[in-house]
């Protein structure tokens, strides 16, 4: 299950059925659960002082996909999916399920809970805090420094149930409420209120988010979107969602 | 003319003189065409489920630079040529003379035409249909779920010859027109009419394409761009473009 | 300090105590200063007919991370830092201690002052100036081509000390001038005034940067960013601020 040509370091703790592809190096301070599958040209337990000694954790079933670098001191629980050059600095910690796409840049001590969803290419600022069932789109910047350059860090909150459209930018310290949405190419100055939509550079109130209807033919309400868009999420997490199946 | 280091399997089809760099992976269901030249650090058709079980083609004379992903599934035609890094998902289907640039990233189940020129960073989002002779700038996004999430995928249409700036997002279902002109930064809600000018977020129509005179210090009009620019195509394309030839 | 699976050419001219990492590749025209180090997966002078024959310089001290990519025909000072999976291509120059983010892409023919920092994801087009002490953030493109596409390069200009913030775009022959900030999400199609700060899209004066103060409960003003902000800067060039030091 080890490729021949893989760098997995002795102090490295792999659990059982472990698969590592080829070419990759596995650092020294590196934990990864049972049935966890690491493809090639991969760095996972990148050393930095930043990690202040803390290994890397990866949950059991995980899927990290090819040149990934994953850095000492962050930790995911289970059944976390990359797509391909994902990259996650020190001290980030991520609940179950998290998918994080290609090329996506998550630069450290964020948190992000369960079943959070990023697309491709999304760039998450240090001191980000994003909640569950969270949805961010590629191109995605969420930024922390009020007047750039200095050393205030003010981290956003992305609040659960949200999903942040497609080049949207926001700005630090900015709150998007419970089950809101960012249109795209937006740029978020002020906090959004929950179940809304804002919209524009700089963002603006559209409409509550109730008011969209879906393009399926159906004109049901397209939001909350758990009313209709259930894939990926295992029976007992749809279950507690209590709404009506689709049809 | 594969390094000692690359890992090719026994059951791709492979061309005449075919090179494959350092430490690149070639899978199993892969089809290269011959005088073809693949970088080191490559994996050359990923499995995955998707691709339902259909090859990965690349036409004959093309050049893939190092770190690229392609997938199973997809067919490029002759003289396909990438930046660093592009990722490719399964069954997009690209004419001739295609050329992706550094990190580009298409999600799959795309159309693209002839001699399309993507820059680096674009993201293609699955079921876009892009013509013959685009031309689509670094940081541009085409999206497809018009209420994100959704299982509702309504992919953009780029006409010939048209041309989309750097930064600008295209939403789903949008069609932008045959030679027209995407201003940067811009955020395209509604269909481009051909020959125009759109810019801005959300982007309206500013002038007619005619209207831009080139800033070579000749006055002449800057589009259709044909009529001053024919680098890197083939002498019988130029010909027929029927534009006199540049001073 | 080579590591066995790196393939490091005979021709390159490698200083003092250069490390090279696992399976990276350094071509012909290579010359690397004493005590840099580079990371695994890299490609370094990577052959180009753009690069006329020039070597890929790179100073002392200098540190790169994994995944990057660096053409023959650049020059970069001592200290030169990156972060992970940088691509540089053809004939730019940077000066001392320039930093580049993880996913950064410099197109060439740039040049580039000392002390630059470019954060993630930063897209250079060719013919640009970058001054020193620059700040760039993450998904800012600096552009070139005003009718594209088309064979008119027309770079930008960054002034000394001044900031481009998150995803804007720097539209062709634009001048930022000396300390001016550019705001988040901004499309810059007219000059940018010395210390002043432009934003939008199209972006335009909003106020002199010396009124905007540091949120650290200070109330002290944010700018000139070097009265508050000197991490990563050697003492005797803070010294020649001339800045009163941070309480």
């Amino acid at each position: 299950m080890i490729h021949p040509s893989a760098s997995v370091s002795p102090k490295a703790r792999l659990g059982a059925n472990v698969s590592i592809g080829p070419f990759t190096i596995v650092h020294d301070d590196v934990q990864i659960g049972d049935h966890t599958s690491i493809d090639g040209f991969c760095e996972i337990g990148y050393p930095s002082p930043l990690a202040q000694g803390l290994p890397l954790v990866i949950g059991a079933h995980s899927t990290i996909r090819s040149h990934s670098i994953l850095y000492a001191g962050s930790t995911f629980g289970d059944k976390f999916i990359t797509g391909h050059r994902v990259t996650v600095r020190e001290k980030t910690t991520a609940g179950v399920n998290f998918q994080l796409g290609t090329l996506s840049d998550i630069q450290g001590d964020c948190q992000i809970g369960d079943y959070v969803r990023c697309h491709s290419n999304v760039h998450i600022g240090k001191m980000s805090k994003v909640g569950n069932f969270v949805w961010i789109f590629p191109y995605v910047v969420l930024t922390n420094d009020p007047h750039p350059p200095s050393a205030v860090l003010m981290g956003c909150e992305i609040g659960d149930y949200a999903a942040v459209a497609t080049m949207s930018v926001v700005l630090p310290g900015v709150k998007v409420g419970r089950g809101a949405l960012v249109a795209a190419h937006s740029m978020v100055g002020r906090d959004v209120a929950p179940d809304t939509v804002a919209g524009g550079s700089p963002a603006k109130y559209i409409c509550d988010t109730s008011k969209i209807k879906l393009k399926d033919g159906t004109e049901r309400p397209a939001y909350p979107w758990t009313s209709h868009f259930q894939r990926g999420y295992p029976p007992e997490v749809v279950a507690g969602w209590s709404v009506p199946p689709a049809p």
